[in-house]
């Protein structure tokens, strides 16, 4: 079975497992005050242009996502998301578990807009008994989104403008944000990401690493007591700086995190061209590692074969979409072979 | 200004405020362990045709729902309830608060079909990832709805029996129970509802008293250990004995009750018929004791001047659906003078 | 049975009801933003002799506990509290349940001394892995203490300086206040309290009214969204006037808070003498409504044959703690009854 | 500087480095649903002699405690815990985050005796108004505990004796079980771990690998669902082999996870002798690879020029109870110059 299903079916870059065989036997203190982790800090932060962000190594996007939320809103608040959001329907209700509402903006492609959150923030706050709902204390989006699709660098702007208007946070989860750097028309670099967010992070364990995202906090009023805040949440990782040492391997002068993230998008853009020539539609227009084909039901199930793919839904009583995921790890030959089968199947 | 805004703006019916005077200077041991909660308890076993359900009272709706809601759930568990229910919209988030998400099924008119909650629950519980979702583990209805309808009891059987089939108790939010019990074409009684119902609550707030809601658990399974979650929520009232006293009021042989309620109703009728008959349209199809009509601009203000009603929502440009309800205490001569009104303006 | 077990036993003082009876079947908006409870917040800012105040009535302690708190901390905060606090012993979690843990100073007659709370925050503030352990965000006292004692201003005083220091605000449970003002050296007036404490509440279900606690917030940067709070704690009351008006009834010209504490206190003392000259040690040192006696057992079951009082903690084989309480509403001629008796039985 | 302050301070084992290496580019499915983990499941069992436990690997400790806690608690229920218990010192309060009080039993040394928690149990359950305190829900105990302190089997089975008097289930956290397995004069096994505890973990972090816990559950009841709170809690790791790969190298037929242990434990041996012979007081009598000798200031300050120790606790103006830890990374080499430097300075 060749797998195409998600984008964390490896380990990690090859010289990133270096890097921890060499390091393996030095003595560091714990919890990610190392001197890997201060390295991993000063090489992200050259990507940032920015000396003064704050930035914290956690394991992985459910755990940053809760830590991010967690330390931002006081009791009576909730966040804002797509109704899409990954917090809104992955997570197991982990945002609620930490006692907060997720407030849903309807999406179809897993972006909204600014005038969106316009709404919902004029609305709540000219409400007179605004104090019988939920207060909306952060706005949550993700880039590139659940499905594959992309902010660019002025919808960011006019998002975090909103934002500013009501003095709420702006939040981004980068899980996937390698491939949407590298994405063909992308306008964004981290350094915008850094200016444009109140708070966001750089997500690895699809781009690279065996586990790690990078939360960046730009934003003074958020920095404060946020350590508490991932060890509560129980992502203070003992040997923090096997964080570190994976960023180091991602950020150095190799600049592994975007070479990897060309790679990836370059063989999603050939399979998405196989299937595009072969005559698929697709659920969502998407320049990134996640291509959502609308297969006819025979055509899936004769791919399903020989290729893991993911079920995404049913779009009537013949054709499914489905994902094909690329990352770092997709090996060339294996897109080969799926690019031959798509022709021959259609 | 005459009020037809909600259905809490007086005190409470005169034979309560009655006994809670003639009772006042008695000894009584606090936290509804006393004689009169007792009594209360018995009286309300007695129009459930069921002597064995646990009777609490709690002093309102919103720490009802929470407090029911909290005992029932596991952690990992939601609750599944009308997009339009009250637990979702006006309640401040006091169910996340607790932990849990609310799983909204949408709704337009407040009721949800025993169809979708199937669907609902049998896509989570065949979903190979459930695990990253919330499961469902309640379902809350209201009966009447916060629009004004009605579930019938063949409506809510079915529901209970899509609950059964995936063990999964329903709760039944009564805070307008009376006015249901007494709206034309109603087929349920106090007696169905704890027969139908896992756990439901008979409000007194809305319905007569100063304050109160009497939950009903019938589902042994949900008995234990509830008076904890009471005291947890703050809803130990250390005067326990005012909530008895009042709902003895409310069912002792007068069974006012009842009779305050189709007072209430047959109000409302008269006010709907007014507005029918001046040729409005309504939102919500309501044998209940709130109307939802949809009303010319021009004509809203003019009537504003006189009543207080609520804004409900805007139709379009020129029309606005407002709510007008009437309670226990709704004044005649204030209905004729409505009336009087609503013909003159049209 | 005479009931000297707790200070809730009865129903309200007269007055009151007198008030709730007359004003019955006015309309009023719900939910507290009604003219009775403007007309409250008016009186009880002249015994502040501060205007600026913000007031919001609340049902009950354990809600007003559980609200101010919820309010105050971040996820990553704690409370501050004697081990003997009612937040610690007596509200089922309360605290936690809201996802803030207790952190207890250990106290044997219910106070908690400024230097232990300075210790505790030092040692917090200096501990190189304090983000490992829980950060305290507000101080907790009660006075009365659950244990009868009293701080007086001084303390009280030394109390706010260090939480100063800290930058944590200091927050007075006020269940028994009305006692406290009453009893013999105490040097507090509800002005001192709204300026020592940065929140505080003055509490009525204990002291003439059928329910009812006022919650002071004095310091400004904790009044920002507390209704939120409230009505996401259920604590909202639909027809929020009956808080106004009870403690209309509490503070106008009549000035009942203060005489019905006094008569409380007056028959607490009588209580007190009658055990000492009987010879009897008290487990602490009250001058409240609430007295500790150490009984010999074979007089304490003689005289519960008669009286209704709570048990409080075995002192040795021989001889239990007990509290007798008065209140308001105490029968001077059954506190007459039960001298003669200490005397009979010792 | 050498390290004894942690026992986290290396990476991992050698042999599992290059387990991880040789697999890092095996495609899997996600979550812990892969082969690996499948076999480190298989390898455990054996070594538990069940054939019927479920399994669960967890990234850390903080997260193991507080997803098996989470899951096992209802929302009135509490953990009962030795005050040194590390949910109740050293996370953050993870369990008050998810709604839970710690119920604390004093405790000097570490452990707390079934005695203890009968007297706490049987105190809550006969308590007439218990339900206004927190219900105790879970019993946790760490082995060896966190200061190095060890429950024989007679001691566990006596605490599980009383567990189950009370339906109750006991829960063991096994951080440093490794260590304890290896600890002179130790009775138990994995396999009577697996039968006395109702749920327990076995813990890899600090026994030689990068990272995992690995939760066994014996008790049938606490089975259902257990993933939906580990991903509730952040825990369900993306490439989740990365855990099953790691305690397949603990646990095939090499068995270097009791290999290590003997290292660490002997090498803790070799230094708490030399600080016997030194004429060292130790704080706790460990027979694990935490020592805590009880140091004169000025030789305490001598060490630390060059050896790395965590401070403890201060005993009197001129001694200072510190920690030195070994573990299975520990270098023999430098345990020689410890041992010189102890004999010199004393």
């Amino acid at each position: 079975m060749i797998r195409f299903e998600c984008d964390y079916a490896e380990g990690a870059l090859p010289e990133i497992l270096d890097l921890l065989v060499k390091t393996n036997m030095e003595q560091t203190p714990g919890y990610s005050v190392d001197v890997y982790c201060d390295r991993a800090r000063q090489l992200i932060k050259e990507e940032l242009q920015s000396s003064d962000a704050d930035i914290h190594f956690l394991v992985g996007g459910t755990q940053a996502n809760k830590t991010v939320i967690q330390s931002v809103l006081r009791a009576h608040q909730g966040a804002v998301a797509a109704s899409t959001g990954h917090i809104n329907t992955h997570e197991s209700g982990t945002i609620e578990a930490g006692g907060h509402k997720v407030l849903t903006i309807p999406s179809d492609d897993g972006k909204i807009t600014a005038q969106q959150v316009k709404d919902l923030l004029h609305g709540h706050f000219t409400d007179p008994t605004m104090e019988h709902t939920v207060q909306p204390g952060i706005v949550y989006i993700s880039n590139p989104t659940e499905n594959g699709t992309m902010y660019n660098k002025a919808e960011l702007e006019a998002l975090r403008a909103v934002c500013d208007e009501y003095d709420i946070p702006l939040f981004l989860d980068g899980a996937r944000m390698g491939y949407g750097l590298a994405a063909p028309d992308n306008d964004l670099t981290l350094a915008d990401y850094a200016r444009i967010c109140n708070v966001f992070y750089i997500g690895a364990t699809k781009v690279g690493a065996l586990f790690g995202e990078a939360v960046v906090i730009s934003d003074n009023k958020l920095k404060k007591d946020f350590r508490y805040h991932i060890k509560q949440n129980g992502g203070l990782l003992a040997k923090g700086r096997l964080l570190g040492i994976q960023f180091i391997g991602l950020f150095d002068e190799r600049k592994l995190y975007y070479k990897v993230s060309q790679h990836a998008i370059a063989q999603a853009m050939r399979i998405k061209t196989a299937f595009e020539e072969a005559g698929c539609k697709f659920r969502y227009d998407s320049p990134t590692n996640q291509q959502f084909p609308i297969l006819p039901n025979d055509i899936m199930e004769k791919l399903g074969e020989k290729y893991a793919f993911s079920f995404w839904e049913k779009v009537d009583e013949n054709h499914t979409c489905v994902r094909f995921c690329t990352s770092w790890a997709t090996d060339e030959s294996n897109v080969d072979k799926l690019i031959e089968d798509i022709k021959a199947v259609f």
